[in-house]
């Protein structure tokens, strides 16, 4: 019955089920309090309280066929736009106006909108492994194909000279993931500059337009005072991914944006398709009690203390366990190395030990697994001494 | 730089535009009280105060880690797809589980969904003019092929002859839409029995599997006590999608679900095919608050008077002008046949009055245009007059 490129996904799918249902047989078994759940990114700080007065005061203030009917244009309200434009040339010293906001269902939503808006069956779509499975699938949706481009195990920084080399006529966007999931890397204003003139040059040699899509839910997430660079300052053809899931702690409500800049080829052809592309499939507007939401709470700032510390002291327990990981400057994920090629062994073996963990083949870097320490700090150091067991099978 | 499949699509998309500023147009020169704006289903009706007290109790009772986290199932909240299945248990005497519940971004979100979780590229989706013309957008999506069956323009129920012809062994779905957009029109049950027989003897013949997709925006939108039937009951391989946009005033926020019933060919798959759609086309869970409101809300009935009265007082209105128009019993359009025979002239003399229409071309019925009535009762009233003036052109 079911269409045939579903089919291997849904095979997929129940892997991922299946870790998720051996959570909560282990919970049954041996208590929540004793799994230590470190497979998924659902932060767990709460939304700030302002969120929750903001959803009041809005109910409470607007007129509901206003705050709950279609918006006017599917890319969002314009008073949203033109906000949340301004909150970012305030921070990042960019010039964006509401217009070159397109309000969207979380940075999935938004990824896929710009996709549909631009792909052309056949076309490349350059990921840097390890990378976020989904951009697999994303571009699996438009008959893209996506190229990957190997992981560079020593600090995680792209392949540059791999990239150079795999960049074609059919090339037609390059997503970037800064911070990183699943490293925690940062990409460096340096390493932004290199990759931004290695397309310039592609897209002269090839007469080509070549989108740089940089997917940053996790931009306000950077510890030790480090810079994450705004992209479109390094490169014309940029379409920003945000979205609030991280930094509001709002993953379920979906609500996110694209930018898409006038420094773009065609921006205004561009941005007329990603209104219709949110139209046509099938999310017509982001949220409206969230983009109001989002408005009222474009000030609130991320607790990044509660992840930091989180960082620090898993980073640290694991390392003194003799595992080898490097200390990653963003995001909330540990990429931590597997003391066996197989990590998939790993993973199970760490299953012994209630520890949960994410088979680094699943953002195509084998070898590796990935640790999600968005969970409680209580969960974190109860679950080091489980990790000093796991690690005496190996050291 | 967008892509080809885009471009026409923008082209189209702009004529709308066009229409809601030629509106925005009038209103400056005008006043908002003197355009009678009739081009979009955006309801007038505020949603009930419970939806307010609703989101302003979940806010304060519940943890917001759990309340804006991701749902552990792509599909939904299980105890919102419980709720869901139960209430559609006690109203329809059906037989779901939460199981058979995917709460989804919208009903447009929930046909996105089906559709990339069963159409292979070529198959062919039926749909009856005049239909919402979206639906050739989201077929067209997972390179499907939208066959249409012509319009009865007698009293627009579905011509059943054309569609048993039509039916191919590609005929991977049917979309059926009831109460329709944009006729208001009721498929009976009578009409819905050889319906659903027809697609038997095709599927047997063929060795197929044929979806009956029932798009049920306007389920509650029922005038005069008509009845209508609930389509899992009468055809195995149903799917249902429902929003809660009309009946609950909650278009902007995107809420809505799919029915996948035990009865439909293998249903478990088509439900793992579902879950992963959800996640892959960017929507990943329908916005979480939204769920829980929906959940409080199950019991909340629609103000039917309001679009009573508008139905009856345009319609009757427009029959003393000397207009052509079948009386609806759903929804809240008005399929009104064109006094010239083409209608994008008589759109265009409607706007000398402010008055703004859409061309039934739009749905695939040249020769008619649509009037949504979920405006306020003063615009009918207003608007009037201004339908006379009108009329006086042509009778």
């Amino acid at each position: 019955m079911i269409a045939d490129k579903m089919k291997n996904m849904v095979a997929n799918s129940s892997a991922i089920r299946a870790m998720f249902e051996e959570g909560n047989r282990l919970a049954g078994i041996y208590g929540a309090e004793n799994v230590f759940d470190f497979s998924l990114g659902n932060p767990n700080v709460p939304a700030p309280e302002a969120v929750k007065n903001a959803i009041i005061e809005i109910v409470n203030d607007t007129d509901p066929v206003a705050l709950h009917g279609y918006t006017n244009s599917n890319c969002g309200y314009a008073e949203v736009r033109a906000a949340v434009a301004k909150s970012l040339n305030e921070r990042f010293d960019t010039h964006f106006e509401g217009k070159n906001i397109v309000m969207t269902v979380g940075a999935a939503g938004g990824l896929n909108v710009i996709l549909k808006s631009i792909i052309n069956p056949g076309d490349e779509v350059i990921a840097f492994a390890p990378y976020f499975g989904e951009y697999r699938s994303y571009t699996n949706n438009y008959d893209g194909v996506l190229v990957e481009i190997s992981p560079n195990t020593v600090d995680f920084q792209p392949k540059l000279d791999e990239f150079e080399q795999k960049i074609t006529p059919k090339t037609k966007a390059v997503i970037v993931n800064n911070p990183n999931n699943p490293t925690g890397v940062v990409y460096s204003e340096e390493t932004i500059k290199k990759l931004a003139a290695i397309m310039e040059a592609k897209q002269k040699k090839f007469g080509t337009n070549i989108v740089l899509i940089s997917d940053e839910p996790y931009r306000e997430l950077a510890y030790d005072g480090v810079e994450v660079p705004y992209l479109t300052k390094y490169y014309d053809n940029t379409v920003v991914g945000y979205s609030y899931s991280k930094s509001l702690s709002l993953p379920g409500e979906r609500i996110g944006y694209l930018v898409i800049p006038d420094e773009m080829k065609d921006s205004e052809e561009v941005l007329a398709a990603a209104n219709v592309a949110t139209r046509i499939l099938g999310f017509v507007n982001a949220p409206t009690l969230q983009q109001k939401v989002v408005e009222k709470c474009l000030n609130e700032k991320t607790d990044l203390s509660f992840y930091d510390r989180n960082r620090e002291d898993l980073y640290n327990g694991l390392k003194e366990c003799g595992f080898d990981c490097i200390k990653p400057q963003g995001a909330f994920y540990l990429f931590v190395k597997s003391p066996v090629s197989d990590e998939k062994q790993f993973c199970e073996a760490a299953k012994k030990y209630n520890i949960l963990i994410v088979p680094g083949s699943s953002f195509a870097c084998p070898g590796y697994v990935r640790l999600a320490y968005c969970v409680s700090h209580e969960t974190i150091i109860r679950s080091l001494p489980k990790f000093k067991e796991l690690a005496k099978e190996y050291f």
